[in-house]
């Protein structure tokens, strides 16, 4: 079968590729799927450009992908949720059952996580996949496979809100106003927050944060944030900071912004080690949360896309098709301003 | 002064009464605020049809009201969050700032507190009032009278939903929708929530909570909560159920619709012991919050009613002129269907 | 293998049994285990005296038993943690790894639990048995095998106390001296209580409770716990209320001795719903843990063994050859005064 | 009245000072206190040495001491929970009870705090002080003056363990075995630890630490706690990681010997920002608690002391005459090896 592979650094290409024998046979518990819609990451554009995200490095050709949905095409034997022909989004981590970390409910910090399109599994930009029931979950009629294919990304959001604790009412800043700023903002709000605060250096980027809800923007080229907020909280702050961003200077002021009992979300991943502002934390008794990933959020994710209380089809901005697909990605390798989330559709 | 005055049960009338000399002279810290809008409460109406509630019984002529919003008229010496002709809600009770309690940040559970309207303490269903700065929050120009004077019940509904402890994406089921369910259901939609069942023996009242948002109504007469919702959720169950009709049968049937590691919120005031099957709530390790009154969260129901995270004013459905108040004293203690909150608004 | 079987309500025998025969092979995650000392639980005495728990009838003769600590002899093809050789105790309840419950860590709420000793499943007064990698759990030289067949019932004291999340210097009551009783106190000292009283109707149990550490022993039939409390608390009460009499009378009196903001833990069985103070909860704004044995603290109990955080010695009060163990059951069910914890040592 | 008065950075003196004029008069809810035991705490020792903590600079003549023990010898007209010859020990910090953060009970983070011994505000190395009766605890019997003395620093010791929110079993590193290392390890062993290990450069307060309880010493000149801890936890880490050095090369290894789902808590000062490692942090899903002082943890201090639940008497290395605090200071300046916490007594 057809799948977009990435043969080494710079270098994808559209072709067969030898992966379905290896899944030729379904163990009890799996599913098989035949993929829909598939969201570009920017850790696959990363792996594209740079060959290597810290330590997994691309010696092999990988096939790239693992925000995805589409549709149930066979089932293992003792498979009781799913049945063939279920509309399905799927959670690209499969931990291992036995680890404590997983046993605990932590299955996100098992170091034996196999994450698709992460060197040496491959992605899902290919036309079927195998995957474990307990990992892939049914969508409603009301949640498209576009949508459906956001439920990855979304979920770093909602797992950043869920541990933030935040309470209603409570006011936040996201610093970083990417894809993944964006699916906070979005979470913030839908788990309580009455405002949220979007910083970032782009204009483009923060338009469309604005049109997302009860959203103030904040060029941070123009205008401190910190200031701004203690300004219009009568000099308390934001209950809560998530750090969305990855940028050493971003990081570095986080607690400015922040209220006494604060919660800071640190998300976005940082190469080097950081400078922490300790007096700055602690004159406040800051709570710092340090998040990987998500656990146990994709079903919330999906409810919550087919209640409304989420909305993330105005984050998809283009869609290209498979045939396009290395297209696509040069395109995304551009960063182009005003596109948040590109999808890849395949043929059904 | 004209005030409202509850002379003993059943006996309303509006009148003069002397309690503008003893409020003469503010405290450093004290404001005086001309009332604009009151809304009637259950407890109000109780006081009024049975002369007590509880241990709280009226021996002398008491003023009513106690959901209350008006503008600063007059500040004290040491006031500074506040200015003569600010726009104010307020909270109607005053801990006392010593107690252990209070101390702790639990002002609401101190004994002390005086509440507005709680024998021996008198209301606000009069011409002016003064009150702690700590306790009076100011309101952006965009909530009306009407919606600030929605924030003393609201108070009820965010209190319970930010004991929930709501994750995004949790079901819940109210039970009860009368005013206090409805409120709680907004609040536990703005908290996270992705859809509540909100159920009651009344198809009036249901309708209304149909149009809230997220939401799923369900008559009691005519079908189970517990089956419809263990249906809907995979035989999961919700994961919140709050307790908002104090009716004792539907307080001994909160764990039926929980799921494992649910959290039960108790609202609804119960005058005896209830029925508490602690086997249903011990396979599920349910816990159990009860909730009295509210703390710390007016300021947060004024952000959330400015940004539109919340919007009360559907559930206000009819505004009397302070002249007309006994009679809609009268009208809310014959309970008309279709009626969630009634409002009295003074002469300005 | 000579098992100890409860062939039917009031009828035990030391017989030959044909359990070994089924667990022949290992699977690769599993280990072989010698008994070493069993100890005997009020449920193994309650099958015995009564033919059932609930909805778990003996209908087949069932070996009894599921305190218990012994030697590997074998493991599985992919056994990692353990060797032969090793000495253990073991966790009686085996959940579905894939149920939703397991996942989210909450294993002990599983309804597909199988559960040594509960019918259909057979417990462990047997020399060997096979059991889950994951479930058994190696011992330090420093905790005998006698201290490591006491986990199982202190994992319930443990279990109760981290569900209280209790502050270090807390007060806290504990409503009943039984077994569980006093692993709940032993617990909640060493989980950060500063004192913690318990109560009984029987003064030989209060007896042996008082001299576990600082602890008040009140017998309820001459005096009031709540008022004791609250006369050496200054009117504020217990922080924490742990209800392990399973007594429909003391559940029912949970509230009166809690301090404001308080919790309590229900960890005794009713059999029918208990009178619930509604009322009292309020005005207190109590949280209930209801708690269902217990999940992921055998390690912690070890390491608390081991360390000195917990002894439970004082409360293993007889030991039983194993082939004098139906005469140990006949002793037990006669709940001999001044005894706590019998136990049955097999032969090695 | 006599005082022990910094005149100016390295020079103390015992001298009379006006400030009994100031105290002359009571105010309702305070009372007056003879002093018997005042302990020495670093940072009195650092404004001799330095004249100023961060911002706070010695200006004006001061008198030292905040760690505190005394007899109640005058109490004002409101006062009702301390009486003429109660023995007590009081908290230092006292703040404006009307802000934000002091009535959500976040007192300590109230930026109006006035705390004893930090300029301007005077200290208690004087016969008499006037304190507020809601921040004076009563001692029991069984608590000496020093121990009482103790309260003080102890209460961070506590704050940070109930931060950490420690559950029965954890295993915890404390990093820094000076006076707040030790009273941090005391605290987690109270509250529920099994086993604590301290670090730090110097065998003298290993030995020490190693005598307080279930305590592994690890001298960081020889040996990498992250390795010996993950050694003996068989790769998982430990639980909780308390930063109590104020070292930037120690902090900057906090998250190493951490395991999955721990939490780090921050108590010692940084002047300057220390390098976080962001990356560490999030593979844990570390939380870091940043804590200033402590709150509500004096009374519980107490209740620990008395109960035996902790016992800081080998803490307490050296006690000096009052008129022998020059020398006292000079002694405590010079970081005498083998020494904890020197006290001194005050003239009955």
């Amino acid at each position: 079968m057809k799948a977009l592979v990435l043969e080494e650094i710079h270098k994808l290409s559209l072709r067969d590729f030898p992966i379905d024998a290896a899944e030729k046979d379904l163990a009890p518990r799996d599913v098989r799927i035949k993929l829909h819609t598939v969201g570009i990451c920017g850790s696959d554009v990363h792996y594209y450009t740079h060959g290597r995200i810290g330590p997994f490095v691309v010696e092999e050709p990988m096939i790239l992908g693992h925000e995805a949905s589409g549709t149930v095409i066979e089932i293992g034997a003792e498979v009781t949720s799913l049945a063939v022909g279920d509309r399905v989004c799927m959670e690209p981590g499969i931990p291992d059952p036995n680890s404590k970390a997983t046993r605990l409910g932590l299955y996100n910090v098992d170091p034996a996580v196999r994450f698709w399109a992460t060197p040496p599994v491959h992605g899902i930009l290919r036309p079927t996949c195998v995957h474990p029931e307990a990992f892939t979950f049914k969508l409603p009629d009301s949640v498209s496979f576009a949508e459906a294919a956001m439920v990855e990304p979304l979920a770093v959001g909602v797992h950043a809100a869920t541990k933030a604790e935040i309470r209603p009412g409570d006011v936040a800043l996201v610093m970083g106003a990417g894809p993944i700023g964006l699916v906070t903002a979005l979470s913030a709000l839908a788990a309580g927050c009455a405002r949220v605060y979007v910083c970032d250096l782009d204009d483009a980027k923060l338009e469309i944060a604005a049109k997302l809800g009860a959203i103030t923007p904040i060029n941070v080229t123009r205008e401190d944030p910190a200031k701004r907020i203690l300004a219009e909280t009568d000099g308390w702050g934001a209950e809560i900071v998530f750090e969305a961003t990855g940028s050493p200077k971003a990081a570095a002021s986080v607690f400015e912004p922040l209220s006494p009992g604060g919660r800071v979300v640190m998300i976005g991943g940082q190469a080097e080690p950081i400078a922490y502002d300790a007096g700055a934390a602690m004159v406040r008794e800051a709570r710092v949360e340090n998040i990987f990933r998500y656990a146990h959020v994709f079903p919330r994710c999906v409810k919550m896309l087919a209640s409304g209380a989420i909305d993330v089809k105005p984050l998809i901005t283009r869609t290209f098709a498979f045939e396009d697909s290395v297209k696509a990605f040069e395109i995304a390798a551009s960063a182009p301003k005003g596109d948040v989330k590109m999808q890849i559709e395949l043929p059904q």
